[in-house]
């Protein structure tokens, strides 16, 4: 993996960010014991202004398979304009990573994972021990790096991990995005879509 | 039926519309031949501003149960703040008709079908003869009554049929939430919505 690794280092440079940049933001829907598939949502924003599109698939629960589904997904995707993925968690469907350098890799768009809490690593590396694939799992969770803070609101703080992008350039997306809430509104709206989709209508604001 | 005629020509008055108008705006998403039911989505926006949750039922396929699947979802619906619901066209599913008087006096909510060209009755007409339940479709599609434009941009047109709201007050609010195209916020995104949940990905901008 010596190839991957020096392409890991090398980051999308964004000379100015604008404003409007399009970013589509990943969330999951919920789901229940004995559920195989969960939906994916991904929601596509003039950065944190207004919805240009809606994409989604589905991703197995407990799965090895949203990486390789997002991959797919942006491959076919019609808004060329995108310049960022997000996504709200390192996981969708309950343990199922995304290898996130590879979405960036094989997509050329530069990923930011967005959570609200710090991640407590030590409950999900206990977590894991109960799945298969527990050490592919962990180091998809380990390579991701260590979260880092990001001020959204004055004294509140939302979590990123990064993948090909310079952490001032994922901050400044983060928070020229994040409009309504503390999140940025590509994920917040995708939390809400996915949520109205299964449940029939969504709960909190993301 | 004396009882809901007089009812439904009073209206719920505005004495001032905020620009944060609590709206749901409904639209079902794509189906195709032998698809038994279509899924319809509403998005509660803030006037044309932003979201605040989406909420979702399914209809069936030229089916007689657009009203009261309404009227259901918006029973148990938590955003009470409502103050307005939006249709994307008066028919989900094919010729599924809702009966926007029916949905006005059981949710308390006026409602606004919103087109973006104006309806031609006679392809209508001649549509339905191949249907059951031809007259009542067709005595849904006749009391809401005549279209009337709504100019949303300079030059541009949008058509509403109203219930339980003046046409003044109707406008008003079509106006202030056509925010970023010709049509109300909540019915563009609800749209966008259905059709990423049901093809994978969006098309157009409603």
């Amino acid at each position: 993996m010596r190839v991957g690794s020096s392409l890991v280092k090398m980051s999308v440079k964004f000379y100015s960010i604008k404003d409007e940049v399009r970013i589509v933001g990943f969330d999951d829907g919920p789901f229940t014991r004995g559920d195989s598939e969960v939906i994916v949502v991904g929601s596509v924003f003039r950065g944190g202004m207004w919805m240009d599109g809606v994409l989604s698939t589905t991703v197995s629960v407990d799965g090895l398979d949203a990486t390789v589904k997002l991959v797919s997904l942006m491959g076919r995707c019609r808004f060329k304009d995108v310049r960022v993925i997000m996504v709200d968690g390192i996981a969708f469907g309950g343990f199922n990573i995304v290898d996130i350098h590879g979405l960036y890799l094989q997509t050329k768009l530069p990923v930011i994972v967005v959570t609200r809490d710090m991640p407590n690593f030590q409950d999900i590396e206990s977590a894991l021990k109960h799945l298969p694939d527990t050490k592919t799992r962990w180091d998809l969770i380990k390579n991701a790096g260590e979260p880092r803070p990001v001020e959204t609101r004055a004294g509140k703080f939302v979590y990123i991990q990064t993948a090909g992008i310079d952490f001032s350039d994922a901050e400044a997306i983060v928070k020229l995005s994040a409009t309504r809430s503390l999140l940025p509104e590509p994920i917040r709206v995708s939390h809400l879509i996915a949520q109205g989709i299964v449940k029939g209508q969504s709960k909190g604001n993301a």
